[in-house]
């Protein structure tokens, strides 16, 4: 029973991610399929790059993780599949896939290019149908990699956004923004102390770390761990991103509560 | 072939949804998940409860239905089973699952506490990847009900908002306003009379029941016995919700036609 | 395996989606289910009908295309399940089959009467949940033709939009704005002459036809053959419909470059 995952910007209104399953259960009819989502802001490689991330490794080894946001589709960019300990990727090597492979142990990469796997004939804007799908679903049925086409050793990196640590602070930023309007920061759980701290978000005072959203009154802040490990600024019962106006690049500060 | 419903607020956007589906496979390959809506308004646990209860019947029996809209989540709300006749119901115990319980037949009620069930390291923010969907996973697989934890004799129940007959009328509410802006009340099919009615929303005349929604000009108000088997308020071609500024909690009557 | 798309209008945020799956896997447990998408505008055929146009040569033969865009439910319009060479395709006799249906070979049309194959009661307004899901069901298990009900000749089509040759120039018109803000035209690949050609779109030059987006700044309108093979208007990096105001309706010309 291959799995696959789908994550794009081709959001739910067409008929674009209906297309690529129809193609991918073309060729592997007993594939399941995932939707991470279709969301991803049209062309926000970096948003899609997180949401990989934060989602991949919560899928059994041996998953097909397909991302495609792909604003330079039928130009220069490359396509890839990488083979991980425990996954393959596929999609556009525009550094959409550098955050989840950055957790990852890389068995090889190898440049898409055997023509005979695609959906011919293959549009100029729609790879995902025509090229990572098919692609993905020969993986799913057991295609060796030599056949996806050549080795190569690099894949493009989006630049790193690590919080950094200054004395006896943390600075990091909100580097993603969810439904909730939680702003999830860039400050991992590794990287927070075990001691009382105060959080700092866009220059207002959050308080210490949290364990659960009801601990202070509705409609007021806090820092908590969220389930993606990272630092969040949420507001019990509403948006933080609303009420505090935090918005991705904000600063997000921790210091040692004195 | 195990089939699991999963009714939760956690919208699209995110990557929460397929991080549920990926461990749901991870434990129990072969089921099939089928969504019913995550786009219940964030923390709405009464549109979560009302949309759980309107589609649950339409599922086989054996149905493993999941439902997270979970404001407490982390804190104190306790996490439930409830084996019915026909389904289990799993969620948070916070009167969510109250709505379908209510025309159910009660086999046994569980508090989920058997933590060698759960994803580890549990978050504090997202028990719908971490407690939920494995232990609905672990059912889909066969476990027996007492490895989820204490058998308990109550759950948690929203307060009730039935219709009332006050003489020859029947006064009742909108409840629910789906996405083509039809208003459903808490009138049922049962409460309505053979006799000929008159529908009055809001203090307006919307006429007698009809049958379809062409039986009146396109614009035009009409009630009409909905497929949740509600009486609802409709406008053909248009929205009642914003034609006639239909909202949850507004009156609406039925009375005898003179 | 059998396989089934869905193209409706009803929605995410209701139950309505999850109802018709739940009722399909009732009937026909190992069924695998599509979403084409659920996000037609509230009664517009005519999207849906380029929807399932655009979409339904991607499935593996076998496959039975169910769409449901129905504002006359309950009324006079018949149901009807078409068989061609590679499909089914079940729905409303609404012109909504229509687009798709056109490009098929048409081996038998029914007309679908036999109640024995519905959900009961039949609701007056949810015939996709009664009606269409559970026939499609059956279908899926090998039901056979004759079962459906009886045999008709025609079905309901929309009026023809196809684009025009007047002297050197195609004359046609957007006919879909896609999430992107792609205006899609009713001009075809085929039509699309091998020489210069300059594109013109609501009376604004477009310039030549272009083989990717990045072929032109950041910005800036071009004109490319879509992945649905027709003539599109774009902006790299940005939705045509909103920089040149493009909707449905809006004349695009095809010129000889001189």
């Amino acid at each position: 029973m291959p799995l696959l995952s789908l994550t794009t910007d081709f959001g739910t209104c067409d008929w674009f991610v209906g297309s690529m399953k129809g193609i991918i259960l073309g060729i592997a009819p007993r594939a399941t399929i995932v939707d991470l989502t279709h969301d991803i802001p049209p062309g926000d490689i970096a948003a899609g790059a997180f949401v990989l991330a934060a989602a991949c490794r919560d899928f059994p080894h041996g998953t097909i993780h397909v991302a495609v946001v792909d604003p330079g589709v039928g130009g220069r960019r490359a396509a890839i599949a990488v083979k991980t300990r425990h996954f393959w990727f596929v999609g556009p090597d525009n550094s959409l896939l550098s955050l989840a492979l950055a957790n990852e142990s890389i068995v090889e990469i190898r440049r898409i290019e055997n023509e005979k796997l695609f959906r011919h004939p293959v549009s100029r804007t729609f790879h995902g149908r025509d090229i990572f799908a098919p692609v993905a679903a020969h993986l799913a049925r057991g295609l060796k990699p030599s056949a996806i086409g050549p080795k190569i050793s690099e894949f493009q990196k989006l630049p790193c956004t690590e919080a950094r640590r200054v004395g006896n602070e943390i600075r990091g930023a909100v580097v993603y923004v969810d439904r909730f309007g939680n702003a999830i920061t860039n400050i991992r759980g590794a990287d927070l102390p075990s001691v009382r701290v105060r959080v700092t978000a866009r220059g207002k005072n959050i308080g210490p770390l949290r364990d659960f959203y009801e601990q202070v009154p509705n409609g007021k802040p806090l820092a908590i761990q969220g389930s993606s490990g990272h630092l969040e600024i949420a507001v019990n019962g509403g948006s933080a991103a609303k009420t505090l106006r935090l918005k991705i690049g904000d600063s997000v500060t921790l210091q040692h509560a004195s």
